[in-house]
């Protein structure tokens, strides 16, 4: 069960790497690839299926500048064959020389495939910024 | 596997009728009810534990007048002993003689408990009105 923990964690990592290095291939990789797969970015409706959810991460990828997401209150969860990680994103972006953050609540939901720990479903919905968290527009020093 | 879906997807049914008849009782015998458990209200930061989570049903129930639920787009998947529902929630109140309505989507995770299948996770946030969806606000005949 420890061990399950930490993989499906560091599956979840993996994800946000991908998001951070806007890396289509890497996200790939990550995923269930077929019909069962769901994603809702914040705001969005539900994408439903591989090829709405890779094409939404291709979209994103070529269109958003760099981002940076920080994780905090990750937690995880193992139920047999299955896990899942929540966490708060703190997503920041540059415009001009001023960094913009606004903050997420994900649930990840991962599938063990033979050693592999598979995103089955993200749902990131915008939430407040934490209580005594620093503004969420910084001025880049 | 038939069965359980069939199991999960009444599960999730019995917690709307929970919420639409702003019965305590009625929900507090749908989750897992221990510190694990997660809630995320349309908006609301994500609630961690039963305690938590409790309170902010006693609290809607309470505060908010009659609420209708109509499940849009009900979709299950099923992994070992755990499940999770998604779909979309109309959600209608009236103020004085208008009805109103808003939209969320919902991830429900469900953990098979004996024969029973308990709520361990509810992920709602608000989306736009699904396209040729009937304005929102609408007048009570």
């Amino acid at each position: 069960m420890e061990d399950k923990i930490i993989e499906v964690v560091k599956a979840n990592e993996n994800f946000y790497l991908a998001i951070k290095n806007s890396d289509f291939d890497q996200m790939e990789g990550l995923w269930v690839r077929d019909e069962s797969v769901k994603c809702v970015h914040p705001g969005w409706p539900m994408l439903h299926g591989w090829e709405a959810v890779s094409q939404s991460w291709k979209n994103i990828f070529e269109n958003s500048g760099p981002l940076d997401i920080e994780l905090r209150d990750v937690e995880s969860q193992i139920s047999g064959n299955s896990g899942w990680v929540i966490c708060i994103e703190k997503i920041s972006y540059k415009i001009e020389d001023e960094i913009h953050s606004g903050y997420a609540q994900s649930t990840n939901i991962f599938k063990l495939d033979g050693a592999k720990w598979l995103l089955a479903l993200h749902h990131a919905s915008p939430v407040p910024a934490p209580r005594g968290d620093v503004s969420s527009n910084e001025v880049l020093q």
